[in-house]
């Protein structure tokens, strides 16, 4: 039986080199082998075995009570927050994190305030921190304190176990609850070599997206203390994220937690590798050296802004996001391989004799 | 290849006949090799051609203008709502409709007042729906009118055609919207005989669960205008309802609309002669007459609660659930067989023969 | 020194009699003098001392531990439900109730369901109440439970304390609390001659109207217990219900609690003489019995709606209010005099001529 | 008739010096005039006549179509933002604004996200401004942008006109409302020597807080657009703000705004003199040059936190509030001569002598 779907392998034309994120990867056949024979049960009823399993394996990984298998990262985010938090509150978290930049329309169906601190590489300001959590200065209680590793806007950087250490004492310290959105926990596990149970030790909760560089279709897990799931799991299906036979979709994400986390240095040496060999360029772009799977690229030198270099990158077989006006994001995953790297290169090299080309 | 995880046709010991609900519908095998073939991309991204081809689907079989795939009908119903309201304003819906009685956690997060008409036969009474449309009266803006056919609470009854046209004609008339709750919206269609369109003509947007007796997985898909849509694509993405690989749940999603609608009628042939079967026993129980695939029970007469009720026919083979104190339901789907509907009649005998038994 | 704006006293031209709400009483030269004498202070920084003396008062005075000066008894009614709730839960309440009805634009803020509870006499039906409450039929957990008293658009009925008992009863029991919307209270409390603390007996908080037949100028008290208070004083600041030297306005709200609640039984046995010469009128019409200040004129076998009633007692010079489509209110307070009774009662009688004359 | 509670003029033992803040500000003796012989009605009934006075001579001050009397500024602040936005929306203002920073509270009722954008002196940058209000850059819709003048968190000062028209220009431009919160607006126009219609013309609505310098008691005005102004006027009544006989304390209101804006400047020149004074003393102290009525005090080369100054300060006799940890905020206001503002500079010193004392 051929493998379904698994583009990687698929013959063809010089399709481009797709490195705009790591949320394009397929399921692999023994995915799709495990989707077709799961055993499955109405989640919304009294259970789906496989579902079970799922969360209850995430659990254990991280040293927490209970999991909660959900649509995307976004609602574990989401239920996260609703679960640990009552209304008329405030949640603090690092300014440029998703939850704050790109999730604040979660944020809107509350009743919080989200109140960012600066940061560095993620990191948030420990003493804007405590600032930001002593009650004079803020009118509103804070009952928690969001977390990201490894952090997407900060280039994939996994947070210093210190940092989250000091983060986690400061919370616990105000009878506050911490969140940590692992949309690429395992990726700055892998990138520290620290075990998942010892990160998670700095939180309650924590979300997994199983579909980034784990390559599962759909889905992520939360996971934390028991009282936090049941209220999570309520919630979820306040929201509409309660599915039936949802054991087909946790097969595959199973199959990711157990098979496919160590794969992830892989995409960090090649991102890695990436870095290198674009600061060895000799040009007006500047690389950011990544510690898992995701480099920046200044362009800020080039006289280009990034809308204009995705386009011409496009037109030279590569595909990029803009990041800012003068910042491109680059994802390695699955489906890059080492050839994938230096086709990558060659088309900033292209792009570059375009634009020196049209220099004066 | 046998076919995977289709129950009903499992060899084994006498499973209970379970007519709890039609959610727990497996996927056929034809589903199980949609999912595994099916052509995905990143419905997050740049979209997935799957999910988008379901969308389309959907949207044609109903005459408007475009689809969105989302996890559940809850969250269909609740992204209806979120669309075609602003904050602070009012919906108005009969009051044991499931939107209004099971899902009302969804209002929690919509800034809206739910407004519950009293209705009959699940169809609100219009006199009363008028008079809590009236300004003067309600003192909130009513922006949506939602309905619900087939009406679950009300035992599966089909709206008739002409009630929601003067439903939608009384809404329209004020510029408000109308949602219909199409959790069973095509038993619906097959129970009266009207096109998916003729029905959807009296509404904006409509919800339609795949997974009930269409018997796919997971999911539902929101079908109306094009702006409405829009709003509804950027709410589901805030709520956390965007997945990525999705067009392997869609594709199951897909194959249910164009060939799981027909079969519906088994179901409501075997609920009719559920319900005949057991009116014909002579006893204190007396059951609705289905027009889809849903039997109430009313055990009123027999000096059992509904919960006693399901756990003696529990014992005897049959899996029922309670609904309301004295009222039980049942309802018939693809695992449900003739052989079934006579068990699960011979389990109702059996436990009247023990109650009897018992009676001074 | 003239006394200012008492406008019974005032010479003039037959003005109408306006039985339309008691809300609009002025204060009394008394009340004028208090507000220019208080002591005064900034509310909103280090507390103002008028303030602070009529919410120990009111406290006392129902044997509660605090209270809190609000603009408005919406505004009260608001905080007590947020105070004693978490987002996502739901309120219950007797679906005529003023908080259902009337201010349902507030639980539009509040992120919770509001459930409605048929009831006769603005009592809810306890037996409807009890199945409210369970959590399988509920699908929310509820976490209070409102009454109201006496219930406006009841016809002003006190509640029976005994049914007060039985509903604080059965919250408590559940852990519930429960909170009383006193717009009304001390018409309720001088009716039914029990004592402010026994009715509040019932209920962890009541808010308190000043302004309607109290006659002060504006605002409302709510009084509860400690830990409530202290929620409700932080979510008044944050929905801008805190006001500087609001000592002024609470001199006349002091004054008020203090002095003007023996005279609510003269609004009583005004309202008590209206209801019956109506209803000697031998007239379709047919006017309830008041227990308050409130009578509900019936106007369905007249042949005129309310809205062309309430046109033609104006035209008479009498001022009332639709309630309903066959429904009048008329609502007696301290600027109705026997004499208002009176000229009210030759009102209807002359549009009765009218419309007599007008019928075949 | 003695004139009652106008404390500065009461003779007495040293009261401190308040310079906490100008909400401390009594009525005068013409204010209580007015309030005692206004003509008054129901607001929440048919309108109250001061009520509407007050209202239609704000808007024509600042050159709106009309206005709305509230409680409070921070409630005319949250019905502009409710009134001009829909729910899942973004709202843009600085971030050391004190909608941002002290009424984040009311932000939790909007169902809205607010985003704060770093500024100088008050004045948001205008590029990251632009930035904010890029839609690729931000998820969400921002539907409105506001501004305060003059910026009490910046201490005191009155946005330039350009930036005014700058700000107002680019949200305009994409369709965007504007509010300028003027809890202290009439300070700004007076330090400028500008027209308030000239402010206002910058800004689609305009909240004007009556209780700091201007001395009234309570309350504010919001005014605006007509079809802004109806919706914030039902808002107003969800919220608990409406009020019966409100016409006593707008009748201070209207004095206030029609007498009291001249005066103001008497404050800015006590609060020059005061920042003079200080910075001549020659200490570690440095207080900012004022264009208002707000002094700044930076604390942090005196070896004492902010909250130890305030102690010390109180112990000589002058009254002042921290402002962050090495900051102090001295206001002066109608009730700070300039023999207060002597005996305020002699605090300090006495405090300095003692602190002096104490070093090494």
């Amino acid at each position: 039986m051929p493998s379904p779907a698994s583009p990687s392998d698929l013959p063809g034309a010089p399709a481009p080199v797709d490195l705009r994120s790591d949320t394009i990867t397929r399921p692999t056949a023994a995915m799709y082998e495990c989707m077709r024979t799961a055993p499955i049960g109405d989640d919304g009823l009294d259970g789906d075995p496989t579902v079970l399993e799922l969360e209850a394996t995430a659990a254990a990984q991280l040293g927490k009570d209970a999991g909660l298998f959900v649509p995307s990262c976004t609602m574990a985010n989401l239920l996260a927050v609703l679960a640990q938090t009552q209304r008329n509150e405030q949640v603090v978290m690092e300014s440029s994190a998703h939850m704050y930049r790109t999730e604040r329309g979660a944020a809107t169906f509350t009743g919080l305030f989200y109140a960012g601190v600066p940061g560095q590489a993620g990191a948030m300001d420990l003493s804007e921190l405590e600032s930001a959590l002593q009650t004079p200065r803020a009118p509103l209680k804070t009952s928690l304190v969001a977390m990201e590793t490894a952090h997407n806007n900060a280039g994939g950087v996994p947070l210093a176990l210190e940092h989250m250490q000091a983060v986690h004492k400061m919370a616990a310290g105000r009878g506050m609850a911490v969140h940590l959105d692992g949309a690429r926990f395992f990726n700055a596990s892998v990138a520290l070599g620290a075990a998942p149970r010892e990160l998670a030790r700095c939180t309650d909760t924590v979300s997994l997206c199983l579909s980034k560089g784990l390559s599962a279709p759909v889905g992520a897990v939360l996971v934390g203390p028991r009282t936090v799931m049941d209220k999570a799991r309520s919630l979820r299906r306040m929201l509409g994220g309660t599915q039936r036979q949802a054991g087909i979709m946790a097969a595959a994400g199973l199959y990711a937690i157990q098979h496919m986390i160590d794969r992830l240095v892989e995409d960090h040496v090649r991102a890695s590798a990436l870095s290198e060999s674009l600061n060895r360029l000799q040009s007006p772009l500047s690389a950011t050296v990544p510690q898992t799977n995701i480099v920046q690229v200044d362009t800020s030198r080039s006289g280009l802004t990034s809308a204009q270099w995705v386009q011409a990158l496009e037109g030279a077989g590569l595909r990029t996001r803009p990041w800012g006006a003068t910042r491109l994001r680059c994802v390695t995953h699955r489906h890059i391989g080492d050839a994938d790297i230096e086709r990558a290169v060659q088309s900033f090299r292209d792009v570059l004799k375009q634009v020196t080309a049209t220099l004066p």
